[in-house]
């Protein structure tokens, strides 16, 4: 089994007139989004997008951008998925090392690019009508890759993250095999498209035949009124979402058609769960990554009071161990997780493999316990998870460390009410600086949500025998007195 | 993707305690059968049986059947199911033909073989308990054979299809985005397991972690009473089970939790289906064959009223078409059927592939309506399907042109109130010889069912210009008066 039909091509043949996408003020049916999209497929093709080519998409959550999606799909081109938020310098990383040749952009979005390698596409021009000759791409090869995101290691610069057909089609499957399928279901999409998270809902509505109410960003009584008022019976969240939803819910209850709240983005606190057990809302904790096509550990319904804390079991076709020098680890060792399955990533764009034997390190910190419920300690040992955005602090220190008074930095996660965790960096320096001037700094060359909320000047940072930055004593450097 | 966990196995470690097998008497969790497949496992490999070797089972409906199966796949061999309503001699025919190195059978099945090629092993030997070292298959290769089913052709003889575990595991996950999939779903299967309608509820039960309703053999109560006592929310029938549960539920309705009749094995008369209509009754129509693992077209819920008598749009990752000299026929234009998919079979053990492309002709015929919803007409122009099972004219009418005094046969479905369909033979003869001679003759060679009941004698048999049997003339033969 190589190949598949087109997704959306045949859910406009198998379910043309269910509810595709639902906005605030439109409704698309699966044959108006697919025609919607061939038409897209068609502009993009007049301005020369081609089969094998990697085309970036810099937009909103919208009709536009899913369709913009599905249009590259009908093309057999990669669709490289941009996080808005990211500054221009990098984004523009991100396009050149993705080697895209076209980018196509809400105009709101847009920069001034230096010396683009790249055709820029407005993302609401389409053609009223198909008049020229058309080549769709009609059929999907499973290892075929369909989409591309970046995400950040350890070692500072981003990598672009290799997502097939089959991952994505795998991963919808083992989601429908574990949270269930029914015909009514509405998945409410008030995360990024441009993250695994939306995208793979956006997947998952075509794979389903089901409706995604889809918003273009998120706001806690829209949300609950899509769950409320609009027939959502399924909703992604990290927890700062969940948190908001709550409190804008205040005295409500859901209806009993809401079926599951997906909760992704590291794990959750207790009075979080204890709440909303108390609310009868029924929330499926899940662990995944960029890597695996979103979720790969979610806890079933039946165990999500006996084992809370726990992220769960792997998707039906997946396998998860513990690693430790080498070794399996026996039931509540802490190690490493390594997680194998179809919806695993291949590998990254231009860099070799972290894939060994098919598992993926993942470089989080976990244990199982002795039915095989995983626990998520640490999300790898210094990522930082803010209201669902990673990242990552070497790239943080990175920047910090081309300011020339800067001779030390490091980057660690503080607890936020609102964020869960907040970046926090320490550094030590040569010569006087302000931690306004440095913060300013910081701003030029990186996204808003990674700019430090704090700096905090040390005489020198912690570090192990090899000299290496131990991130997690960053924080107890403050001792006593949080300054 | 080329590899999953043993689904059995995965089971009993993602969800224990679930149930995963019901029958009359007894209840068994996934963690239950799988330690009971296991240690069958044990036995079997104890007596010899070895990884890539085919073990043939003979057994009627029950847990130690189920468990059977499973153990071959903790063997790494492939199960060769075999029709328990088989004579001896076409048993031994189809387990010489499959290269069975043993025979797993219910005392009460055995037969008197002449020099078997196999060692037959007793279906309830058990170890209580293992002790010496053991050597399981705990992965399946998707591309692995894991089961056998014989299927005749137009050639007379039957031919074995390889099902592999990647037939059966898109079989299941095409089914469920059809069907829905509810967490307290019970599946009833009063079909037998040695047909691929059975062994497809098998597998969907440890793939979807759903309960699986055992019964032995069919009875219109016993399967009324599963889904009014028992929680079974979908039932496998044919047209004639289908009729009998209706007739003993009278004047009684199913309760609102049972959501899905899967009504294969043909065409289902209008009246019938109106009666469901009427009593609240899902019907989802499906066409099916051995090659395609189970359903490869089922009408979803949307169409079951406007589109009455219509099998359906494909299932998700499967495509069909109409073929009539080497073209594709356009809307409502009649033609040979030919499908696509993963879960369409590799090929026939032992013999040439009849796969081109990736596209199963299936000799049945049928056409496409204008929204690509498709009408089966006839199953392969000699298919006579009686009580869900399949007869092919080839093989009786080789039984019957063995007799010294026949010296031309055909055979043809005539309709019966009960089954269907039952096979008429028409013959022509050198010497004077009696129906129940002949009756009798068929009796030593074919299945209970397949043996004809009227022969019809004529002077001859009408041919078409190439002196070509036309099966389908038999009935005019007889003129207006049924003798």
């Amino acid at each position: 089994m190589n190949t598949m039909p087109n997704w959306l091509k045949q859910r406009a043949y198998l379910t043309p007139d269910r509810i595709a996408l639902m906005t605030d003020d439109k409704t698309l049916t699966f044959r108006e989004l697919h025609e919607l999209s061939e038409q897209k497929a068609y502009v993009y093709q007049q301005m020369g997008i081609k089969k094998g080519q990697h085309a970036a998409i810099l937009m909103k959550n919208s009709i536009e951008m899913a369709s913009a999606i599905h249009a590259l799909t009908y093309l057999g081109a990669t669709a490289v998925l941009l996080n808005t938020r990211l500054t221009a310098s990098e984004l523009d990383w991100q396009l050149r090392d993705s080697e895209a040749k076209f980018l196509i952009c809400d105009a709101a979005l847009n920069q001034e690019w230096e010396n683009p390698s790249w055709t820029t596409i407005d993302s609401i021009e389409h053609a009223s009508t198909i008049t020229g000759p058309v080549q769709y791409e009609y059929s999907f090869q499973l290892d075929q890759t369909a989409t591309i995101m970046y995400t950040s290691g350890t070692t500072g610069k981003p990598k672009g993250v290799l997502q097939t057909y089959g991952n994505h089609y795998w991963s919808a499957a083992g989601s429908s095999l574990n949270l269930g399928h029914h015909h009514d279901d509405r998945w409410l999409c008030a995360v990024p498209l441009f993250h695994i998270s939306g995208l793979s809902i956006l997947m998952r509505g075509v794979i389903y035949g089901m409706t995604v109410i889809l918003h273009e960003s998120f706001h806690p009584s829209r949300a609950n009124r899509a769950i409320m008022e609009k027939g959502a019976t399924i909703v992604s969240v990290v927890q700062t979402m969940l948190s908001q939803m709550l409190e804008s819910l205040g005295e409500s209850t859901y209806p009993g058609t809401f079926r599951c709240m997906l909760l992704g983005g590291g794990p959750a606190p207790i009075p979080l769960l204890k709440e909303c057990e108390m609310k009868k809302i029924p929330v499926y904790q899940t662990y995944g990554m960029t890597e695996t096509s979103s979720q790969i550990v979610t806890l079933s319904p039946e165990y999500s009071l006996t084992k809370l804390g726990s992220a769960g079991k792997p998707l039906f076709p997946c396998e998860i161990k513990i690693m430790k020098n080498d070794l399996a680890c026996p039931p509540f060792t802490e190690g490493e997780i390594h997680v194998q399955g179809p919806n695993v990533t291949k590998g990254y764009w231009k860099r070799e493999a972290e894939i060994h034997n098919g598992w993926l390190q993942t470089g989080d910190m976990g244990y199982l316990d002795e039915e095989g419920f995983l626990y998520v300690l640490d999300r790898r040992s210094d990522l930082i998870v803010s209201g669902g955005e990673n990242i990552y602090p070497a790239e943080i220190e990175a920047a910090l460390l081309s300011h020339p008074s800067v001779i030390e930095a490091g980057v660690t996660g503080m607890p936020d009410a609102k964020w869960g965790q907040v970046p926090h960096a320490f550094i030590a320096v040569n010569n006087a600086v302000s931690e306004e001037e440095l913060i300013s700094y910081c701003s030029a060359m990186l996204a808003k949500y990674k700019i430090p909320k704090r700096i905090h000047f040390l005489s020198k940072l912690p570090r192990n025998a090899s000299n290496k930055l131990v991130r997690r004593k960053l924080a107890e450097a403050l001792g006593g007195t949080h300054d």
